[in-house]
């Protein structure tokens, strides 16, 4: 398959390709992050790509008490001993100002991450430890730079050693990147013209998450993800019909559980009778936040592929960039 | 369009119109649900139908302290102060039974709910507090005995009012039953040859979570779901292709956030423009368990005539029988 690259009018390849130095750059606008006391829980909010450093830090991490909120308002069961860690790319999405809002007015302690914007704006008025990311990409990929930052905020709230695991994901990824970029090729050859599916275990979920909506922002096509062994009791018998119009990713792991991988299996191969086209993929890696990161760098160019491949510049989001100016009227 | 209802071998119809029924039935059972202490949090266990009273209950209920666990073992956090509900309609299901084990050793306590199988075993032999549920249906139809079975464990963990907001939604359904059945007819007609995708706002995320389960287990076809709105801030790019293959149904509620109603305006005129088809549909009700149950019965009923629409048998899971026999072997 052919993959024109003069389609690529942002050189979103060149940010991608270095995505690895990400990471270092966003540990150190994450030092501005301090944390007074050790709290409670903590929540994210944020929307979209912004979401999903609270997401890996959910995967990753489960023992601590974390969760994400993407919505307008405070997540039930808040009290003002629970850090909010707010994170806005552009630094004006509605929902995650709205919900920071409220949270300095019940009292919360607050660390924000963002470029600049109206949360930024709202940090200097209020003084609240602030990171400033790198402007002028786009939040799905800044994930390192707010990944990074976001850990920062993590250790100063008490999580140790996730500054260590972060620059190891860094070193990781930069020396997979020349493999996965034609493992990516192949990817986006496979599923074009179907609609990609994402499936990985319940315990790495962002993994297939974040690469379904690498194929819906970079490659603007229809995709959709599931775990297992959950989607094996409701989802599966749906591709009784239209199997034919899916290609299916599965992402392993050698610490899937054993049944997990014997369902993993027997589905591909049911999955194949009903004449889908399966994709099996190992995602590399020594624990969950290299597994994911992977999967990251491997469908953010996947997805910017299938875009080539469907005469496509990559970049512009346009359907977003409508909705955003409907809002406003 | 024209439903052939001599495919429905199993006389499926008949119980999906008795589905109102089953909730004085499931309290009955419940009664015998005793717990000895309130618990620091409750946890769920159970996988596809099964899960589900446990997912509707955390929607409902956001202040108490509940989560649902759909994998083997045990989720992250728990403590032997922690309330296991392990929910089997077969009683069999691999993930549940080991998550109950588990659960046991731990010295959690737990209470249980199956029709028979080996989790009703389980609990004999440990003294488990267990609710027996009418066998001899599919789990998927037997959700208003579970879930009212599950509302009488709540009471007895703590959280007040459950079993008359049952009775309340057993009755509601009832009079919504007639209605319903003619707008299900329609339902199944507008997505005919086309893949259903099921939006409603955060808060009621069962609602379009268990349409999709009824599409996929009752219809035999594809479906997917999400929220708004986290569908804004990336799925919806993905529809720049491919859109015509989608037929949308937008599940609104009176109580959704003013900027959500907005959203879900502005997203249906933009995937229309794409060549997607919609529908918008009230979700009837006067709180959320009212709305979720009228999305079950009226989705439970759309899968039914989709499946016959397709000339299909509603109610063999035969993707799922394929998967278990060689999982076992």
């Amino acid at each position: 398959m052919e993959f024109d690259e003069s389609l690529d009018k942002k050189g979103m390849k060149a940010i991608l390709l270095d995505f690895p130095n990400q990471f270092a750059k966003g540990l150190e606008v994450g030092n501005a992050l301090v944390v007074a006391a050790k709290p409670r829980k903590v929540f994210f909010a944020g929307m979209g790509g912004s979401a999903l450093p609270g997401d890996i830090a959910v995967a990753c991490f489960p023992a601590a008490s974390m969760s994400v909120h993407k919505d307008y308002g405070l997540p039930n069961g808040i009290s003002k001993q629970d850090l909010l860690i707010a994170v806005s790319y552009s630094g004006n999405t509605e929902e995650t100002i709205d919900c920071a809002q409220q949270a300095l007015e019940l009292g919360c302690p607050i660390v924000a991450v963002a470029s600049g914007g109206k949360l930024k704006e709202f940090a200097e008025r209020n003084g609240i430890p602030f990171a400033a990311v790198p402007k002028g990409i786009q939040p799905r990929i800044a994930l390192g730079y707010q990944f990074a930052a976001c850990a920062k905020a993590l250790e100063a709230a008490g999580i140790s050693g996730v500054s260590n695991k972060v620059l190891e994901v860094a070193l990781f990824i930069e020396k997979e990147k020349p493999a996965v970029e034609s493992l990516a090729q192949q990817c986006a050859a496979a599923s074009f013209d179907k609609i990609p599916v994402l499936y990985c275990s319940t315990e790495l979920w962002p993994a297939a998450r974040i690469a379904k909506i690498a194929f819906n922002e970079n490659g603007k096509v229809p995709s959709f993800w599931n775990v297992f062994p959950e989607s094996n009791h409701n989802e599966l018998v749906g591709f009784t019909r239209f199997a034919e119009k899916f290609h299916f990713f599965f992402l392993h792991s050698t610490d899937d559980h054993p049944r997990v991988k014997k369902r993993m299996q027997i589905t591909r191969a049911l999955m194949q009778e009903k004449g889908a086209t399966v994709t099996d993929l190992e995602l590399k890696g020594s624990n969950s936040m290299q597994r994911i990161f992977y999967s990251v760098l491997l469908f953010m160019l996947a997805g910017y592929y299938t875009a080539l491949a469907y005469g496509q510049d990559p970049f512009p989001v346009q359907m977003v960039e409508n909705l955003k100016s409907a809002l406003d009227k």
